[in-house]
Order: C-alpha cells, then sequence, then structure tokens
C-alpha cells in the first residue's frame, strides 16, 4: 500500500519548484526549473536505489534490478509543465512510480522483471512542439536530429538549451525496450468527477492535429481605410477561431477545436494588424473524423483568404493518430482495481501522453483519477488525496502482476 | 516656394531616426528615438531662428517673431509614430512648417502677427492612450496630471518617460493661445489617390471612440475540456472581433470598427485562455451613429459574456466627438490652392489630428495630401515629392493670409 502523506510530500516539494500564484506550476520543458526539477527526481531515484540512465533527448530512466534480466516493466510520465499549469498534470505519474519502489524496497520485494520509473522530456509541447517528444524520440517516431532542432517559442533551440541544463545523456535514445508500460496520470477532464468513479482504465486516446497558422495581410490606418480596402490578418484569425468553435459543434462531441494562441503584428490599437500567427489544436477519438475537420479548416482558409485579400500558410506542429492501447493490461487495471475495492469504468484519453508513443514499442495502458470540476492546465488543477492514493495502489498492483509475467 | 529638395532632405534626415525595414520608421512617443527625433527638430529650429519653448508636457514650440505681438498663426503637428510607422505622418507637417520659416527668412518677409511651428507630443497613442494627447492637454481637454500618470503599453508612466528623455519643460501648458491654426498632412487614407485630386481641404473630422476589453475566461485543456464546459477568453475575443466587422458592415460606409491589439493569458497551444485582453477602435463622421455603435456593442458583449461563462469589462482609452473645422479657413485653403494651379476638395479627416484639439481653442482647419495605395501607419506610406511641395505652398501662402489677419 502507498502511503499517501509521502506522496504528497513529493507532490509538494515538486510543486515548490517553478512554483506560480493560485498553488500552479511553470516549469516548461528545458528551462532552469525544468532542470532544478530533474535534479530534485534524479536525487530521489538514487536515494531509492535506482540505477539511473539519460538518454540522449534528456529522458531520465531510474531502474530497479528483478530477478531477473527480462524486459523491464516500465512506468513514468513527464515533470515539464504548460505556462499556467497545475501541480498534478505528468508529476503524479512520476512520482507515484518512486512510491511504487520505496513500497516495494521497504517490502523486500524483488520482482522478476525489472522495474523502470521513465521522466520523458517535454511532454507538454508548450514550449517546443511536437508534444509527447522525449517518448516519440524514444520509440522511433522522431529523428533525435529533428527533436535537438526544434525551435521554441521563445526563439530558442531545444538542442541548446537541453545541453545548457546539462541533460545531455550517454545513452543512445530507445535503447530501453520494456515488456510493458503502465502510466497514472490525472483524467485532466470532467468524467471521472461528474460520474463520481474513482478510477479509469484507459484503453484509447484520440487523435491529435497541431498547425500554426500564419496570416499575411497590410497594415494600415484604422481611422482612414475603408472595409473593402482592408486587409486585415487580426480579422482572419478571429473569423478562423469562430469558424472551428462552430465546426466541432456541428461535428458534434467527439471533435474539439482549439485556438490557444494567437499574436498579431504590429499590435498596435489604430493599426489593421499586418501578421497573425495562431495555432489551431483539432482532436477526434476517430481518425476519419479528424481528417475531415482538417479538410473543412482548409476549405475555409482558403476562402477567406480570397475574401480579406489575405494570404494563409499552414505549418504542421503535431499529428498523431488515435491510439488504442493493450486491452489486456486495461482489463488487469479493472480487476486489480475491483480486488483493491474501487470503482473504475474504460474510457478514452482526450489528452496526449507519453504513453500513446510506448503503445509503439510494447503493450501500454494507463490508470487515470478523477480532476475535480475537469480543470487542467490551470493552477487550479486538483486531485483528492484519496484518489492519488487509490491510482497509485492500482498502479502498483498492476506492475507488480506484468513483472512477474 | 518651398524647395521640394530641402524638404525632402529634411524628411529623409529624421526618417534616419528610428528606420526600420522597408523605409519606414518606429519612433514611439518618449522613447530614445523620439529624443533624438525631437533634438534634431529642435536643432533645426534654432538654426532657423526661432525661439524655442517647451511647455510641461513636452510639446515643443517654434515662435518666429511678427512686426507685432498680436496672438501667432500657428502650424505644426508630431513627429512620434506608430511601431510600424512610415515617414510622413506628422512629420511631414512640421517639416513643411520650418520650410515655410525658411522661404520667409530667406524673403525677408516678417509677418503682421508672429508664426508659430508646434510639434505635439504623443499624438499617435500607440504607447499611451490618448492619441493626440500634447495638444488635448494644450486646449484643457486633459489635465496634465493625468497625462503625466497615463501607463504605457510596456508598463513605463509617461511622466518618468518625459522626465528621462529630458523633455519636461518650463513653460505651462495652454500657455501659448493662437489667432488661428492650420495642419499639413498627408491624408492616410484613399480618395485623394483615387480621385486623382491634389489636395484636400479639410473641413471636419469624425469621432473617435477608444475602449480596452478585458476577457475572463478559465484556462483548461484543450484535448478534455467538451465545448460546453468551456470558458474560452480567446473564442469570445474573435466573436467580439468578427462581430464588428459586421457591424461597421451593416451600419454602412461611415462605420468603421479595428481590432488592433490582441493578448492572449497564457498563450499556449493546448490550453484555452483564461484571458485575452484587446482593443476597439469605432469611428464614426456621426456621433449619433458612433453612439449606436457603442451601445451595440455593449449589447453584443453581454449576451456573449452569458453564452461563453466569461466575464467583460470595458475600459475608456480615448472618446472624442467629431470636430467640424473653421469653415473660413477651408474656404481659404481651397482659393490659395486654386490661384497657385492645384486641384483641390473638401473632405473630411478619418484620422485623429492634433488639429482637433486646436480647434477647440482657434478656428482651425487642415491641408491633406494623397497617400498613394491609401498606405498608412505601414512602412510603405508613401506621397509624391510634386504633391509635398504642393501642400507646404498651399501652406506657406495660408499662413501667410492669416498671419496678415
Ligand atoms: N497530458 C497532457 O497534457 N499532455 C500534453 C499534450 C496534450 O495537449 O494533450
Ligand atoms: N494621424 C494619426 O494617425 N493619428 C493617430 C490617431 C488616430 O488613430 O487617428
Amino acid at each position: 500500500r502507498i502511503d499517501p502523506a509521502r506522496l504528497t510530500a513529493r507532490l509538494d516539494a515538486l510543486a515548490a519548484i517553478g512554483a506560480i500564484d493560485g498553488g500552479g506550476c511553470c516549469r516548461l520543458a528545458l528551462t532552469d526549473e525544468d532542470r532544478a526539477g530533474r535534479d530534485r527526481v534524479v536525487e530521489w531515484m538514487r536515494e531509492l536505489g535506482l540505477f539511473v540512465q539519460i538518454d540522449a533527448i534528456g529522458n531520465i530512466f531510474g531502474m530497479r534490478a528483478g530477478r531477473t534480466d527480462a524486459a523491464p516493466v516500465m512506468t513514468g510520465s513527464h515533470i515539464d509543465t504548460v505556462r499556467t499549469g497545475g501541480r498534478y498534470d505528468g508529476n503524479y505519474g512520476v512520482l507515484a512510480g518512486l512510491e511504487v519502489v520505496r513500497v516495494l524496497n521497504e517490502a523486500e520485494i524483488l520482482t522478476r522483471r525489472p522495474l523502470c520509473v521513465a521522466v520523458f522530456t517535454n511532454e507538454e509541447g508548450a514550449r517546443y512542439t511536437p508534444d509527447m517528444m522525449g517518448s516519440l524520440v524514444h520509440a522511433g517516431g522522431l529523428s533525435l536530429a529533428e527533436a535537438l532542432a526544434a525551435r521554441g517559442i521563445d526563439g530558442t533551440v531545444l538542442g541548446e538549451e537541453l545541453a545548457r541544463i546539462g541533460y545531455v545523456g550517454d545513452m543512445a535514445v530507445g535503447t530501453i525496450r520494456p515488456h510493458a508500460y503502465v502510466e497514472l496520470h490525472i483524467e485532466q477532464g470532467p468524467v471521472l468527477d461528474l460520474e463520481g468513479v474513482t478510477l479509469g482504465a484507459v484503453d484509447s486516446l484520440q487523435g491529435i492535429s497541431w498547425q500554426e497558422l500564419t496570416i499575411a495581410g497590410q497594415s494600415n490606418h484604422a481611422g482612414t481605410t475603408p472595409l473593402r480596402l482592408r486587409h486585415d490578418a487580426g480579422l482572419a484569425a478571429a473569423a478562423i477561431t469562430v469558424f472551428l468553435r462552430e465546426l466541432a459543434r456541428k461535428m458534434g462531441g467527439n471533435q474539439l477545436a482549439t485556438v490557444g494562441k494567437l499574436d498579431l503584428v504590429p499590435n498596435i490599437i489604430n493599426v489593421i494588424a499586418q501578421r497573425a500567427t495562431m495555432t489551431v489544436d483539432l482532436r477526434n477519438t476517430d481518425e476519419a473524423q479528424l481528417l475531415e475537420a482538417e479538410r473543412r479548416l482548409a476549405a475555409f482558409t482558403a476562402d477567406l483568404a480570397q475574401a480579406e485579400g489575405v494570404t494563409i500558410t499552414a505549418r504542421r506542429l503535431a499529428r498523431l493518430e488515435p491510439v488504442v492501447f493493450d486491452a489486456g493490461i486495461a482489463d488487469r487495471i479493472e480487476r486489480v482495481a475491483g480486488r483493491l475495492g474501487h470503482s473504475i469504468r474504460r474510457m478514452t484519453s482526450g489528452a496526449g501522453h507519453d504513453a500513446q508513443m510506448m503503445a509503439r514499442l510494447c503493450p501500454s495502458a494507463m490508470i487515470f483519477t478523477p480532476s475535480v470540476g475537469g480543470l487542467s492546465h490551470n493552477v487550479k488543477e486538483f486531485t483528492h488525496a484519496a484518489d492519488l492514493q487509490a491510482g497509485a495502489d492500482v498502479l502498483l498492483h498492476t506492475l507488480l502482476e506484468l513483472a512477474e509475467g
């Protein structure tokens, strides 16, 4: 059994690094705060007797030896956050992994397979795209060179920042090939909280389409330029934003669309914007529907460009098809939860997770705990200590079973 | 007659200060670039024998003595620019004023009334609002204390920046009360260029309503938050932007609406925006129509706030009623232009100008020259040298007539 007080103490200690008003965290990937968080987690891994290895993209692996050298069972997540992040997203999965190790150490249990706790680089994609980058590189879905060359929203280059914080490891990427991967994470959505169910056995994850649209118009005077002579990049960005909400509404419950980032140039009250740069985040559990949403967006922007006399160019930032997890592991998670007396339901994941990349390498699935009010990527993100414990207990026993297999 | 080569040389020299790519200028009010521009103009004024006085808001007045001490005839404009400004907006009016003085000096003409060339502080409103601030304070429409306390888009305080660049003058604001004010300016709109007319005799100026809207929503995860649970500040800002364009279109040719500035927080691809701050620039030649546009915007934002579950608060940045200039001076400008053989038409001004503030103190009007392609607040802003000369010639002879009156 996991000790909830010890888990909470670790969550608090990590949340103090990059703490922001309201109880949240700002620990963008490969910043000084990320470095400080990594240093703390590595220190904890060493205290627990884990053998720490770091790979060339900065993924951290803490290995606990087994009775044999068979392929390890892996758990883990990430510790980077968005700019207005909470303290559970990612951190919970990593720190619960450490608590699992502590419980096994104290009970002097040696599993047949080694156990590995992973911390993946840049899962959020908030500073560098694509998201889930460390696990994607690990799984061979993105080359190391491309990942290192990624340019951040602040103009920095990922490889340079990784070197600066001292996390370019010696291990080649993709070295560790696990037998199975189980990730514990807060739901980050409203389902479990609304239904009053304690846990989710996650058996699928929706597809993600990220694009950056750049709209080039013409700056001109707000007081003298008739509507028909305007080429307003800001107006075009607004029209796309409104269109996307409407599109998602019309396509129904499984289609989501979000414009989270928008920058105007010159961004002055009495100047029509000459340039707008915006992001588009489209998600759907169904690949055909996701393709349809992308197609309709492209048709809309083509018409709009003509009507407003602007040019609109799209750059792909990330594109991930929906993933189906391993049903056997999801079944196992359900059984373990039932045995421990926790309510659980099968569900899909709205957010992207490192598990979706690991699923390319080995049987994988996830365990979700409720997010109060469905809030995440918000400083008010919150999960009750009892739910944190329930999730960690199910993780512990699921890993134990898999490590004997 | 004005020497166009000398006028152009001055325009080039001033445009070199704060020069940006494409031939434009970035000389935001009270920055180091503005200081350098002011220093240059003051130096030129002294070379021409003008008596230079600076008031407490940093307005610069260069006085040329007359045969009597009667109230002076004033011309002038501003030398601050927007971030992506051109080289004519404002600068032309100031430098043409200096060329008028040079012609009179060389011809050894002493007018009955003194002549005064004014450079008003922060006309653009691009860094500090309201716009036309220096002339508004001069005319008594805004207290000196309020103006000095204005906070800039970069967080600076106007009074501190004015002191920093050394332009807090000894003269009390509003000291100089002119007999008449004539401002020469590029049109900044398409009318003269489209119609092939050389000059405009400006007899009115449309009303300006500037507001800042702050939208408070809730940040949440783009992948997990169903549409109905979103409180998306970015979507609300987009809906307002699209509404305003539609409103202006429906209200007809005289209503303009522009959203030039928009900032999202946290501005991250996979986070629903928790806050949006946007500006709204509404203009109309008719005060009743302008009030109607403001009213409809307020009604729309109230409904939208309810529908999206966000709060929307408005802060007024500037509000100026339409102005009717002195018909006598506009008639005189037309007559002078006719005598000099230039085509001219009566017109209204879409942009705000210092003349609209001076009109509170004395009979005032403006002379416009064509803007090629109607471009302004754009680095490509351009007016042909022959038109620059025509405008300056008409200014010279209009000022000469007024200074004898
Ligand atoms: N879990 C999580 O927030 N991942 C970031 C990628 C995404 O936007 O889904
Ligand atoms: N002339 C000019 O651009 N003035 C700035 C104020 C406005 O936006 O009209």
